[in-house]
């Protein structure tokens, strides 16, 4: 197999995270191609959000996949019978998606290995979601390994390669990067309660941690809050 | 966290080797629930026999995830502009679906872990698919050590055991287990271009073994052919 165009598939869910990643992957040089995913989260208006920053930004294509995630349940984000905690959670948070990022992941794979690219980005973060282990830099490198074994295209080569940015990043650090990259963050959608308009609630775990960013970094947050 | 139930999730398409898969842990003394998928497979019959396999055999739940796979396209199982085969293939054949069994096999994580199951058994085999990366053991491997970091019940313990009893096993290895197990091989499809009441071409790739394997176990192939 010969050399692999400079060309990434970057995931994006529309949050101050991804849309960072994204921003990063194409000052890299990185022709981008965008996967979102609808798998029942309550915040859909993510969504909507990650549809702007694609645009916005200019990725080759952006392709959001249905999943049945939610019908297992299992996690506040999914599961209409639990409830978003509004305090900062101990251990492995109840918003924990059981294996989210791993099938997130196998689709990138998928699609990277259909679309003959070899470098995938998601923007996970061992800093503030330090209590999901899906979100590791040895859980990634895993599922490297793993994806190397798992594919033709990491099996005849050239290979895979997951990058994770931001995963050592305050979010701070991402803030400022994103802003140096051009990215509007008012696009963008964190809360996990967002409403129908991409409004933040301000007060969930997610709220919380975007505010304090925006503040350590000394810069205005112009999140729309409801 | 305690010990865990006897209870595991097992992969069943509606094949051969799914079908032999199912009773081979049911006889090991596993509580079963069966996962099956939509994937735009164009043999679609094969999920009615899923469901009729996992009702004959008394399974705790059967569940069927559909999943947007075909949507990128890449192999002959998925993508409209694509032929199957009728002849023996070398290296990696065109009816390998890019990271399918990555995807199936974390949606089964996923739903194990919601159940708080540890083991998951699947069909996959080395022999007659030795064409395909993603049915070898150091795959299967891989993929297990990531599980095992991705998840809370992999990192807070008991854990996942992924489980391919058939992997060395020849096809008539195979049937002649199932017969042992009182599988009825009436009821499942391994045809990739079975019709719509499930019968087999019995031409493609997969039929070919099939026959083989019935033909050198020496027991009656009773495949219904069209």
């Amino acid at each position: 197999m010969g050399l692999l165009k400079k060309e990434a598939v970057v995931m994006l869910s529309g949050g101050l995270d991804s849309a960072t990643t994204l921003a990063y992957a194409l000052d890299a040089g990185f022709d981008c191609y965008a996967l979102s995913f609808f798998y029942g989260q309550k915040h859909r208006s993510e969504l909507a959000a990650a549809s702007r920053i694609a645009a916005a930004m200019g990725v080759k294509e952006h392709r959001v996949v249905e999943i049945g995630l939610g019908a297992f349940g299992g996690s506040a984000l999914t599961d209409e019978s639990l409830s978003v905690p509004m305090e900062p959670q101990k251990g492995i948070p109840i918003t924990y998606v059981p294996a989210r990022n791993t099938i997130f992941l196998s689709y990138a794979l998928g699609w990277a290995e259909v679309l003959g690219v070899g470098d995938i980005f998601l923007g996970v973060n061992a800093v503030d979601y330090s209590g999901y282990p899906d979100c590791r830099p040895e859980y990634l490198a895993a599922f490297e390994t793993m994806a190397n074994l798992a594919t033709k295209q990491g099996v005849e080569g050239p290979g895979f390669k997951i990058h994770a940015p931001l995963i050592d990043m305050s979010k701070a650090a991402i803030i400022e990067l994103g802003v140096s990259l051009g990215v509007d963050y008012r696009q963008t959608v964190s809360c996990y309660m967002a409403d129908e308009l991409g409004r933040a609630c301000g007060r969930c775990d997610s709220c919380r941690l975007r505010r304090e960013g925006f503040a350590q970094a000394g810069i205005d947050d112009l999140t729309r809050y409801r």
